[in-house]
């Protein structure tokens, strides 16, 4: 998107990234979950918040449950809405990285060109996490309903039922959540992060 | 703003805000600086980012000019667009603050009920500062020659010479920036962090 406001400049903050990342021994960044509702995101999310806290990293997660209600409050569903929706995301995990956080974001992000608008906005330290689920899988489970509803055309434009989802083409990681248990993909992860997220590379 | 979507829930973290608290030795919050342009808010909002960094605080400072290319980018300078920018520099904040950071923002946010709707956003720990100094001491120094263009009518809506500038009925904290020098009004500011966001007050 155009920057559409003219005489800008940054100001540049009196801190770099690395007095940032040396300070709490890792670097910040975002791990960015996608895949088809019911795929275990926000599941994911929260608990490897919880582990990554524990082990010392400054870490955030966040999903479009917790964001609806304020910062995208304005946005609804329509298709136009859903995109900035997964814009402004993409802005607010770059503002964390920026922040020295790990921002963990958990959003079915559909769309291949959405996500890589947010990859764009961050830059080098954005991972993308493919919990490649089928349908079939996340149908099984269907925790919230969500599923039933959408084939009994009660919600529209569901993604994997009425709606499409484009998978990754080329993500950083993916893992098949209708197979590995919730322990195991903790585990990977967690694997995962310290390695992409530790000082001296990833 | 009402919540436009519907079917939306909250899934809670798996850490509280007083787990990330304890762990960094200080509460997460909004510093809110507003004051007329060349009152010296990104000034005070970067130094002092550095200082409260370098006594081991997590914090960010953000103005305007950053957050224009990024999240804000779709955003001019209509009414309208300003209010938008205030609403989401606010959520922004308190989405840092819910990570625990001590956020800082550096915007003119001439209008109260903007300034009145970032403080819902963000709750009990919202400190808005006034940075008090008069036009006639902002014109006077004029760094960036906005004040010149302005009386020019080179820049319309200039706040304090062709639009408003709303002072804070009930700051937390009100420094004159056009009689208090950086270093001092530095010292104010730490002092004051250090006692709003200590862990067992605020």
């Amino acid at each position: 998107m155009a920057v559409k406001s003219n005489n800008i400049k940054v100001i540049h903050h009196r801190l770099s990234n690395e007095d940032r990342w040396r300070r709490q021994d890792h670097q910040g960044g975002v791990l960015w979950l996608t895949g088809l509702p019911g795929s275990g995101k926000s599941t994911l999310a929260f608990e490897l918040e919880r582990r990554l806290f524990d082990t010392g990293h400054q870490v955030y997660a966040m999903d479009g449950d917790n964001l609806r209600y304020g910062l995208n409050s304005d946005l609804g569903f329509s298709p136009a809405d859903r995109s900035e929706n997964i814009r402004r995301v993409g802005e607010v995990a770059a503002l964390y990285a920026d922040a020295g956080l790990i921002a963990i974001t958990a959003f079915i992000s559909p769309y291949r060109a959405d996500r890589q608008a947010a990859r764009q906005a961050v830059g080098d330290r954005f991972h993308e996490v493919y919990l490649s689920a089928s349908v079939e899988a996340c149908e099984g489970r269907d925790p919230k309903g969500h599923y039933e509803k959408a084939r009994a055309g009660e919600i529209p434009d569901f993604t994997g039922v009425s709606a499409p989802y484009e998978a990754p083409e080329n993500p950083e990681l993916v893992i098949d959540t209708g197979v590995v248990g919730i322990a195991d993909c903790l585990d990977i992860l967690v694997e995962y992060v310290n390695r992409a997220f530790r000082l001296d590379g990833g």
